[in-house]
């Protein structure tokens, strides 16, 4: 099982916006996730900060995450959470993609 | 079972330190969380923000802490870590304590 935790900030004027949307998550967005070995997946927000954490218990997550990323429906759900999010860092030349930063583990307790 | 999520600042200058203690965590700190209910926590790090992810399965978790925080190798411990970590924010009048801010969960997947 891989550990996964992201970061990313929220877009100026975009909280409630963001919240309203992920307090009702589109059913086959989740059955995406799921079908495609994403559990445990929890997204908690103070302030700006949005931070996500994931297990992943599948056996190639890179792919994995590019089939989420074909599928139509989770695609049309990213038009409306893309505008809420910003990279906490987006260095001059950064390439377009997820705005979501992943992170380091440093540490971990079972 | 509580999730909980947490977000703090590495002190500048601080960062090789913090990650060093965390390399090697005190086995009676480890214990100590154990004990006192503390699963699955993970301490994710990027650039100078520390996030921590941990579950809950006790019946009282303000007391949990509490005890957590009486004990004198954990008050040892954050001797070493505290001077690591800076709050997210902290304003005028903030009491001491610990310096990481809770987070709000937002969505979850199961």
């Amino acid at each position: 099982m891989e550990r996964h935790g992201q970061v990313v900030r929220i877009t100026p004027g975009m909280r409630e916006r963001y919240l309203e949307l992920h307090a009702a998550v589109w059913p086959e967005v989740e059955a995406t996730l799921s079908t495609h070995h994403v559990t445990n997946y929890t997204i908690f927000i103070h302030g700006e900060l949005l931070f996500a954490y994931y297990e992943y218990v599948g056996a190639d997550h890179d792919a994995d995450m590019a089939r989420i990323a074909a599928d139509p429906v989770t695609q049309e759900w990213w038009t409306h959470t893309d505008p809420c999010q910003t990279p906490v860092e987006a260095p001059p030349g950064t390439p377009p993609g997820t705005p979501w930063s992943e992170m380091t583990e440093a540490w971990h307790l079972a």
